[in-house]
């Protein structure tokens, strides 16, 4: 039997959380490594960053292997588990494996981008004992509403981003999506129909049930 | 015969640049169609924004099927025409295709977050008439730096980022490397051996050399 996969972080990191709930959509079994990340900071020092020298978490190991950037295992694990569990990547179809790149690419380049410096002022801030700076937080809410205005209007087209089907495309937004909703400012999402039901459909799947139970970052 | 790809953007664009490269490099015939982007700012019109909602370039079409964001079309261009021209994804290789990934999503998520707000002040602001903002700089110098560093060690152990092949992770850094050390800080990669001798092999490349002549921007 091979030996399990070895994913190290913290339930409630967002971009851990990004690949747990990847692994459990594949019905992959892992262990989950606790990284001791408040404490020790474990993730800044040597024998982590020989794994990422980035001092990030979620790192997966698979054997020899070694890989980090949860997107990037999310592709991994998507690719090697093809036939089990949900396929993620469309690894049938060119077209449609191209879509699910496409807006995985959104995700990264224009979602991300507007929705982390909220997260980061709002929820993060606030633990390392920091204020959050609410112009950070205006300017990129404006930003926001601009692509959530794109996803809207594509969401009226196709039931997912990609298409009419569930892909990584959307996986890769619902940590940062979910703890947006503990904000202030979920209704730049609730005003928005089709956005409001993607997000309680992708939302109400059990792997990312499993794994939101953990994400306690923004809880009273 | 299979009507040519359309690959719809202007040669100094960055983002247009990094897919042309692409396209050159698995030696696939396209049709370069200008977009009107600085007098009538096309991108930002309705026909356009049929093709990439979020007004960007560059767009890929192949036949029926439209394609954006840059780094997604260079997926898409290197699964369909793996057989040809350079393998960017080393696709008979989970694990290298795995650490191509990894790569490559580093270039998005940590090079280019530091790079690009560099490019914009110094580069782009001027063409608008605006001024740079130096403190916006500084600070992503040395955000810069320190992926860099990282470079400098992974560049040690591997002759390329993801492993012993150039690949889509290299390129995808090409343009803003291009356009970086036109500015006064290329010092910032030429002061890391590893990382210098790096950019020396992947510029000298002929695929880049025929996109570099259109990349303008910052010449004097």
């Amino acid at each position: 039997m091979a030996p399990k996969l070895r994913l190290h972080g913290i339930p409630m990191s967002s971009c851990a959380a990004r690949s747990m709930i990847c692994l459990y959509e594949k019905g992959v079994e892992f262990e989950l490594v606790l990284v001791d990340f408040f404490i020790a900071a474990e993730h800044k020092q040597p024998p982590f960053l020989s794994k990422n020298p980035f001092g990030q978490i979620p790192v997966l190991e698979d054997g020899n292997l070694t890989l980090f950037e949860s997107r990037a295992i999310n592709e991994y694990v998507s690719n090697k588990f093809k036939d089990q569990g949900t396929d993620l990547i469309r690894h049938n179809s060119l077209e449609e494996s191209a879509l699910v790149k496409v807006w995985t690419e959104v995700e990264s380049h224009q979602f991300h981008p507007a929705i982390s410096p909220i997260y980061n002022q709002h929820l993060l801030a606030p633990l390392y004992g920091k204020s959050s700076d609410q112009a950070i937080i205006d300017e990129h809410l404006e930003k926001l509403r601009m692509v959530l205005d794109v996803y809207e209007d594509r969401l009226g087209k196709t039931k997912y981003l990609a298409g009419d089907f569930y892909s990584l495309a959307d996986l890769h937004h619902m940590p940062m999506m979910f703890s947006f909703m503990k904000t202030p400012w979920g209704h730049v999402v609730n005003e928005r129909p089709k956005v409001k039901a993607w997000w309680e459909d992708i939302s109400s799947r059990d792997a990312f049930k499993k794994v939101a139970v953990g994400m306690t970052i923004g809880d009273k």
